[in-house]
This record gives C-alpha cells, structure tokens and sequence, in this order.
C-alpha cells in the first residue's frame, strides 16, 4: 500500500507559474512589479484610485500562462479569493480556468478542456488523455476572481519548459464589465481573449466591472505601460452622467493619453447598446447621450488638430438582442461579434504595423 | 400610510398562465394533458420511463406563454423547485425566465429584461419602462428547472388578453442537454427557441440531460404527438454504447416512428463534437463512432427503401472549438451557429410546406 501511494505521488510533477525562471505571465501591465502576480494594477495603486476599482484589479482577466509539455495528462489546481456567485454569469466564467494547445501543423489553437471541480474557494481542472507530441499550452486565468497558489501538474518524465512572456509593445484596452469580460461562460470566450488569438498579438485588459469611467487618476497608471494602441471603452459606465461630463472625461482622456505618447492612436468605442432598447426608450435614450457625447468630443479633438485618434460605432460593433446574457452584458455569441468587429477595426488602424 | 399601501396594491394587476381560459403555453405535446402544467411529458409516463428522464421531464425546457398588453411595466414571479447549481451554466440559462415583445411595425422580436432576482427556489423578473403601445410578448420558461406559482403582474388599467397557444402540428425534437438548452445563458438562446423564432412555427422540446438515449418506451410517448418532422439528435448521450447498438438504436427508432407516421419526415442528427476532440484522440474516436453508426443505419433504411429519411452532419452544424462552455455543451455562440444550421436543413427538408 505504502509502494502503491509513494507510486502515486512520484508519478507527476508540478510547476507553480511564480517559480518560473522569468515573466510568464502574458498581457499583463507593470512587468518590474508585477510578473510574480496575478494582478493587474500595482499596490501602490491603492488609496490613489478608488478602493472598489483597486479591488477589481486583483482579478485576472485576459492574463494566461504558457507553457510547452509533451504530458498525455495536466491537471491544474489553484485558489480564488471570491466565493464570488453571479446569477447571469457561469462560475466558469467568474472563476474558472482553460487551457488551449497550439497544434504546429496549422498553427491553430485547440481545446483540451475535460472536466473541472469547483470548491468554495478553490478549483481543479483536468485535461486528460491529450494526443502524443509537445504542444505548446495557454492557461487562461480567471476573469472574475483574484488568484493564488497555482500548481500545473504533468506526467512524470515528461518535459515541462516555461514560455517567456511576449514583450511586444501591446495594445491596452480599458473599459468596464464588458471588457473585463462578462458575461463569458469561460476565460478563452472573453471578447479580449478571443481578440488576443486573432490577432496573435499581446493586448492587455484594464476592465474593471461598473468602474471603468476614464478617471485621470486611472488613465495615469495605464499609461506607465507603452501602448501599440489605447482602446477607451468605458462608456457602459458613464450612463448616470450628463452629455457635458461624458464629453469632458472623453476629451480629458484622449488629451492625458497624448500629453505623455503623442504618436500613439486611440480608439475611442461607442456604448454597445442596451439589449432592451428598442422597447425601453430610456435606455435608448441613455445611449444616444453617452455616444453623442463621446462623439462630439471626438469631432472636436479632430477640428482642434488632434492626430492618432480613432473612433468605433456601435454599428460597426453590431450586436442585437440576441447577443446579451441580460441588459447589457454580451453573451458569448456577442463576444464572437465584438471580438470579430474589434479586429477589423484594428486592423484598419495598424495595418501591418504588428 | 394606509391609503399608499392599498394604493400600491390597488394599483397592479396579476394573471396566472395555468388560469388562462384556454391553453397558453406554447410548445408543449399532450395538450388534453398538459395544457394546465408546465411540464413535457403525462404523469402516466411515470414509472414507464425511467426515473432520471420523467423528472426531467418536470422541467420546462422550450415552452413559452404568450399574451398581449400595453402595461408599461410587468413583473414575473415563480417558484422553482431545485436550487441546481451549475459551474458551467448561469442561473439565469438554468432557472430564469425571458421576456421578449414583438414590434408589430416590423415583425420582430425584441428583449425587454431589465433585472431579476433570484431567491434560493424563487426567482422575481422585472421589466420596467415598456415603451407605449400594446404589444405581443413571449414568456419563456426555464430552461432546467420545474416551476410553479407563475405569476405575470402589469400595471393596473392595462389591457391584457391571453394569445392561444399555436396549435400547428409541431416539429418535434428529441435529445440530449444540449437539446434541453445546456448552456444557454437565458432561455432565448437555447438552439430550440432561436430556432423556433427563426422558423416562426411551433417545436416541442423532448431535450432530456445526460438521458437522450433513443429509449423505445420514450419515443413511444414522443410519437403520441403527431409533428411535420421528427428530429432525433441524441448521439451526444450513446458515446458509451457499442457500434452495433447505435446502430440498432437509430434503426429500430425511425422504424418504430414510421410506423406510427410513414408519411412524416425523420431528421437523423451527427454528434455535433467534442471541444477538445481534436487534442483528444480518444473523444474524436467515439464522435467517429457515434457517427458512422447511426449514418450506417440511415443508409441501410435508404437502401431497404425507408422514404421521408434525412441527415443532418457534424460539418453542416459546424461547430468550433469557440462553440463550446466545456467539453461538449455549446454556449450561446455555439447555440446560434446550431440553429442557423438547423434552419438551413429544416427549409431543405419541409421547403414552403410549413
């Protein structure tokens, strides 16, 4: 018996992603200070932007590991902070993991996701029976929830190599729920997510859920990290305020974001929509303002000279009423539409710049 | 106080489906039976199916109630009776209701859910600020729960007629869980009910979890119900049975309906795949298996002369490794790409005879 259990324990061997011999911790910001974490603002955030946004910045959205291995069986297992429940939002979502292998063939992304065990406040997952040969491997974190003690377990005797984070200058996105990534059903359905394999390019995910409302304060940590390009998606946040504080913020932005990078574009994006609105004109309404407001802050920057600025209409994004999990928050079907939109849309600024 | 108080109360008005003079839930077989439930199959099927699949048959996966009113404001209230907690699917998709009302300038339907609440068996919906007008709207049911109490508030003064529940002969589906709506978001986006909107024509969901198995004493309940097409789609639940008995399952099913029903087309449905069947050899293989068997046994019906026979394949569902919540189960991605498909091949199969 005591054979059979030493057997067992001797038979995989498990690699925690912070012990990692350098950054493996991709589309994450602040690289000096936060590569051995899961999070995405320093602490030296908090008390400078407000406390419920700091918190959301414990969370993992749109960070994976990678990983290359030639084990038939990984199993991932690690902690969360939140025994956080969402009604519309599947704990797969909010707190779970997955995990995508890269076929050399063809070079596309597979799935190897098998089964999962959620506790109150932790989770395993299993990928179980993959096919011979070394893959390489992205774990997505969760969108939703703070992580810790993670532990990649494989085979024993199979190789096991970390792979170093991609440094391209990324493309930094900032927004609310939407682009943290509700209401996917797992982390690869995230519209960032899906957009990061499109286009095969590091994109860093500054959603913070309900809090995206393009506070200086806020914009001035972004931007210690160089961008490719700065997406400003934060208008789902900013319904409760008038059309000249919508202006303003906007205009605000885009002048804090140049000051420092001149020669950086921004992409300013409409509100989505409202999955209701066609039927409740208070929020039809409520959409028309934010975009008009943004809008009208845009075509002035443009008549003033501004250069590098970019905007994104929610007729360009193209969602319907099918594309919601409830009022607002797109379901994964949205997801695949933003995520399609947006990457037309970049491609058009970029172009083969990356 | 007391004046506001018996103002408030005066001042809604409620109505309950199962009160309705005559049957109002859409999508429902066994109408003499039925009519006053919400539930899928007679309680005569109890102890003649097995257990697993007459309770799941309690749940009100695909049905719908349907009436007309100009309240500006409505409100659902309901009972369920399984606090079911799903990692992989929301509690919306899982316990939650739907609001949909049609734009009679356009024909289209469109959402109107602007919150919910969820209480451990209980769930309150509400849909707040409706434009003016009346309008048609469509309460869809849970998609894996079993309600009761239903309770359908409007303003005081309001019109409110009940719509009669469609009575067309149905197109009747008969499956797995992700036939039943695993794992749609909200009960709109289960494959059943896009569908069903997408054709405008009534369709009965036989989609029972894990217990889609061909099952003789199942189909013989199904068949108790005449439909312009029979679809059976519950390869997904006899991945563990051999070649010869997929076979014979597919084969002795379209016999026993034909039967019944020669003149009645039959939809025979591929294993739409595993997520991760392409990193998993062992999954691809039984997708393979699955598939070749139950086509083996179409041909061989095709070849003994069986007429009103169709197929409908894993490459025209068309399914992707983005089309999935886990390792099977499609999200609401996923559920759009299956009901485009579904209604590609239904307009091949009954052209403009429906």
């Amino acid at each position: 018996m005591i054979f059979v259990f030493l057997n067992f324990v001797l038979s995989t061997q498990s690699y925690d992603p912070l012990d990692a011999p350098f950054p493996v911790i991709h589309n994450q910001g602040f690289e000096s200070e936060l590569s051995k974490t899961y999070v995405r603002l320093p602490d030296r955030a908090h008390g400078v932007v407000r406390d419920p946004l700091w918190d959301l910045s414990r969370d993992s959205a749109g960070l994976y590991v990678s990983f290359k291995t030639n084990s038939n069986d990984i199993v991932v297992s690690y902690k969360f902070a939140y025994a956080k429940s969402m009604a519309h939002m599947a704990s797969t979502g909010v707190s779970g993991v997955d995990l995508l292998a890269k076929d050399e063939g063809d070079g596309k992304w597979y799935s190897v996701l098998s089964s999962f065990s959620f506790g109150s406040n932790s989770a395993t997952y299993y990928f179980k029976g993959i096919k011979e040969g070394e893959f390489e491997f992205r774990l997505y974190l969760p969108l939703y929830n703070c992580v810790s003690d993670f532990l990649i377990t494989v085979n024993d005797g199979s190789s096991f190599e970390w792979i170093r984070k991609d440094t391209r200058t990324p493309i930094i996105a900032y927004g609310t729920s939407i682009l943290q990534g509700a209401c996917a059903s797992r982390p690869i359905s995230s519209w960032t997510n899906i957009l990061q394999r499109r286009l095969d390019y590091p994109l860093i995910n500054f959603g913070f859920s309900g809090n995206g409302k393009l506070e200086p304060e806020v914009i001035d940590f972004i931007i210690e990290n160089e961008a490719k390009l700065y997406i400003l998606d934060c208008l789902a946040n900013l319904g409760g305020y008038s059309y000249a504080t919508i202006k303003d913020l906007f205009y605000n932005a885009v002048k804090q974001i140049h000051q420092k990078w001149p020669n950086v574009p921004i992409l300013g994006v409409d509100h989505a929509g409202y999955s209701y609105e066609d039927m409740v004109s208070s929020t039809h309404d409520e959409v028309v303002k934010c975009n008009t407001a943004q809008k009208a802050a845009f075509d002035q920057l443009v008549a003033e000279g501004e250069k590098n600025i970019y905007y994104f209409t929610k007729e360009e994004i193209g969602l319907d009423y099918e594309s919601f999990t409830d009022y607002v928050h797109p379901n994964n079907y949205g997801m695949q539409k933003y995520a399609q939109s947006y990457e037309r849309k970049i491609r058009e600024i970029l172009g083969d710049s990356f």
